[in-house]
């Protein structure tokens, strides 16, 4: 326990430093995390084609460079960090991704994190905000199974409501679940493909872009 | 890293007195693994209700106890364990979960993990077969992004097809992926609330209950 505890202070202070070094440069850092297949690279694509502000993407896998592939290919730099057995991000990876990845000034710069609705939740990038996406296919009591990950969420989307139709899913009860593990805690629920809150996520990242010029 | 081996090997010890604990007695335990949300519970509370055979189930999660709830519900024994922070069943977990569980002489033994396709693979339980579960709506790029779950899998379920019309996902693909990880893997296509697959699934764990009482 001790170990651990060191680790994750060693964690913190690299995340400080790329922190300071982000804030330097204003470049806001989002720390996007959920289970695999919740629809992070999806919504990536579509946000980079339409939001309008430069962009970046850090791409967290196990293994695989597809998801950088389909970053690039909709337009923004991309790099790759694939961790083998390892199941989430750490500073010390983030620090020498974006040495690799050198994202213009001024940008966003979007970290899409192991796909693991566990581990990533300990630790710190360096990010100025944390987005955890859920599906809703995952089901609705998934924030109180797996409080961690939604209790220092800045903003909770959730993914996929085109198929509420088709999935036993009752969105007040899990909306109720997240604000339990993180009161008051904004949500979005969006649908990448079709577009549905697509608007509010990106006034939502215009907003942490123009607080950070302040 | 040297830390890790051991903590590994601490494990895998536990885990043979697990094994050696469950075969004196001819319970076949199964370890289920997955992503949160891919329909583990509802697939095990249907299984306990139709497959006919003694069953007992030992739930993981972080927090609630709301599973091992409905596995009572459905007609069988069943523990929770919690694990907090931690992201993964280990061998002493689930040698304590089966203390209390006090699983009948004969009978199936489901574990289901902490939802998360990437650390449970790691952590030898003691189980006679490893299950890997994966929703069609979590994309069929994953055996790929997270080959170490795959590569130890027994079996492979892929779950909710009733959802294939309204997502895109390529089966063929996905199956190719599985078998990339792990060569000649048995891959079962199922939907637990509307039945597809299920007999073929019953007749799977019959199989492995049976060749344990060879």
């Amino acid at each position: 326990m001790a170990l651990e505890v060191d680790l994750l202070a060693k964690n913190d202070e690299l995340a400080a430093a790329n922190r300071r070094w982000l804030a330097e440069r204003g470049i806001v850092a989002l720390n996007l995390m959920s289970s695999p297949g919740s629809g992070k690279t999806t919504l990536l694509e579509r946000t980079v084609r339409e939001l309008g502000l430069p962009c970046a993407v850090l791409e967290g896998d196990q293994e695989t460079v597809v998801d950088a592939e389909r970053i690039r290919a909709a337009g923004a730099r991309a790099v790759q960090i694939n961790t083998g057995a390892g199941c989430h991000l750490d500073a010390d990876m983030v620090a020498r991704g974006v040495a690799t990845l050198a994202p213009e000034p001024g940008s966003l710069l979007f970290v899409e994190n192991v796909g693991n609705l566990v581990c990533p939740a300990l630790f710190d990038l360096g990010e100025a905000a944390r987005v955890v996406i859920m599906s809703v296919t995952e089901g609705a009591d998934k924030p109180l199974k797996y409080p961690h990950m939604f209790r220092t969420a800045d903003l909770v989307l959730l993914s996929k409501v085109d198929l509420l139709p088709y999935v036993d899913f009752d969105v007040a009860a899990w909306v109720d679940g997240a604000r339990r593990a993180r009161p008051g805690v904004e949500v979005l629920e969006v649908c990448a493909t079709r577009g549905d809150g697509m608007a509010d996520w990106y006034a939502w990242l215009r907003a942490r872009a123009e607080a950070k010029a302040v």
